[in-house]
């Protein structure tokens, strides 16, 4: 079971930052915008999670009504897709990505695209 | 010395999560893109964190070039102010806050507004 959500914070930001629920909850999240994913897909866009912890945060976004499991059809592969909670983000989760994008040769930051590289690998 | 960014990353949304920093340091920028605040307004703002913790998030995010101190006039009180990087963020962090300010009661939960009660109380 995931933590129980408390019943008032200080500001709207530490609110949402808990709902977020740090790094990798943000990133999986950020990733399901464009769409659903098998686990394999996830696994491979990121690389740096082990299994076990990528396991551990699909079941706390699950737990807490963010994402959910799919199947698109008989024998179809079971995928992850954001719930309606997880839907509500979609323009939160857009901006960090997108401030990402925009700045990072400012910063002298390279950023890799792994979503568009799997897609090039499905094709 | 805050730790060094690193050259590349995975995805965008690290990146700009790694920039943000973590909860604390997310929370202090979103405060201050409302305009420049003193060491005792973010104190209060935040209740819950220690001013050994506070202490150090400024400092960080000062290494970070994302704020910087100012001090408006001779003897009057200095203040923190987003830096030019900092004020690159302000879309993003505006959407956190938004997000938690509209879906808040859709969650059950009740945020409170620290920086407008502190304007009132200045009145």
């Amino acid at each position: 079971m995931s933590k129980r959500l408390a019943k008032s914070f200080n500001c709207s930001t530490e609110f949402t930052l808990q709902v977020l629920g740090g790094k990798w909850k943000t990133v999986i999240l950020c990733h399901l915008t464009m769409g659903p994913l098998r686990y394999t897909e996830l696994r491979k866009l990121m690389p740096a999670l082990s299994d076990k912890v990528l396991t551990h945060r699909l079941r706390e976004l699950i737990d807490a009504g963010l994402i959910a499991r799919e199947r698109p059809g008989k024998g179809q592969p079971e995928s992850y897709a954001l719930a309606a909670k997880g839907r509500s983000l979609k323009a939160a989760l857009k901006s960090l990505y997108d401030w990402g994008e925009t700045h990072a040769a400012a910063f002298g930051v390279k950023v890799g695209h792994p979503l568009r590289d799997l897609r090039k690998e499905d094709q």
